[in-house]
C-alpha cells in the first residue's frame, strides 16, 4: 500500500475498466482512505477534488462498481480497477464517461446513447444529447 | 480543442487503450502541443512532468502507438486514446504498464511476462522480473 506514489495532494488517478466488456468507464482520483475502502469493501470509493470529500461510487444512484481486480502501473502512480458496473458509470446517463469522440479537427461528437435518465437517478435535469457534430461545450457538472 | 479542460499546469491525463485487445496500456500526460501533434500525426505524443519536455512515444524504442480514435470524458478533463501498439507500451519491457496486480493486502504481484528486453531497446539494464509476491518497490525510472 505504501508503495503507491501519491501526488502532492495525496491523490492517485484511478482508471475504471468494465471487467466484462473491456470498455474504459471513467477516471477519477483516490486518496489513501478511498483506496483502502475500495480494497476492503470491494466497491469503488474516490475523492472529489472540487467537493473536497470522499465519495462512494453509486452511493446516490445505486450504480456501484464491484471490484474484480486492481492493477498498478510501472511508476506506481496510476491504478487500474477492473470492475463489474451496475447501471452506468457516468452521471450524465451513459454507460461510460467517454461517450464523446474527438474528431480530426478536435471537435467533440457524441457517439453513444444514454442508458438511463440522469434526472430520475440523480434528481436533476437529464442530458439533452445532441448526436450532431458536437459544439464541445462543457457539461455543467 | 479549446473545450478540453487543461489542469493548472496545462496538462490533461491521457489513457491509452489497445484498440485490438481492449487492454489498458498506460496513462500519461499531454500538454496542448502534444495533443495537437497526436491529432495531426496519428501517433501519440505526451508531456513528461519529470523531464519537463514533450516526448514521442516510441521515438527511442520504435514502439509507437497508431491512434485509431480519441475520446473525451464528461468533464472534458481526461482523454482516452484507442491505438494499435507496436511492441510494448511499457519501458520495463511489458506490453502494458499495468503488469502488477494489487492483492487484498495492498501488496503488488507481477502478473504478466515481459515481451521485450528493455535493456536492448532502451540501452539500460533490463527488468529482473520476480513473479513471486511483490515487494512493492518502485521501479528506478
Amino acid at each position: 500500500m505504501n508503495a503507491l506514489k501519491w501526488n502532492e495532494d495525496g491523490l492517485i488517478p484511478a482508471i475504471v475498466q468494465d471487467a466484462e466488456t473491456g470498455d474504459v468507464l471513467m477516471m477519477a482520483w483516490m486518496n489513501e482512505s478511498a483506496f483502502k475502502k475500495t480494497l476492503e469493501t470491494g466497491q469503488t470509493y474516490f475523492y472529489s477534488r472540487s467537493r473536497r470529500q470522499e465519495w462512494h461510487k453509486g452511493g446516490t444512484s445505486g450504480h456501484v462498481q464491484h471490484v474484480e481486480s486492481i492493477w498498478v502501473d510501472c511508476d506506481a502512480d496510476v491504478v487500474l480497477i477492473k470492475a463489474r458496473q451496475v447501471g452506468g458509470a457516468c452521471h450524465e446517463g451513459y454507460r461510460s464517461c467517454f461517450f464523446r469522440r474527438v474528431d480530426s479537427d478536435g471537435a467533440f461528437e457524441i457517439s453513444s446513447k444514454p442508458i438511463f435518465d440522469s434526472g430520475e437517478v440523480y434528481g436533476k435535469p437529464g442530458p439533452t444529447p445532441n448526436p450532431s457534430k458536437g459544439s464541445g461545450e462543457l457539461p455543467s457538472s
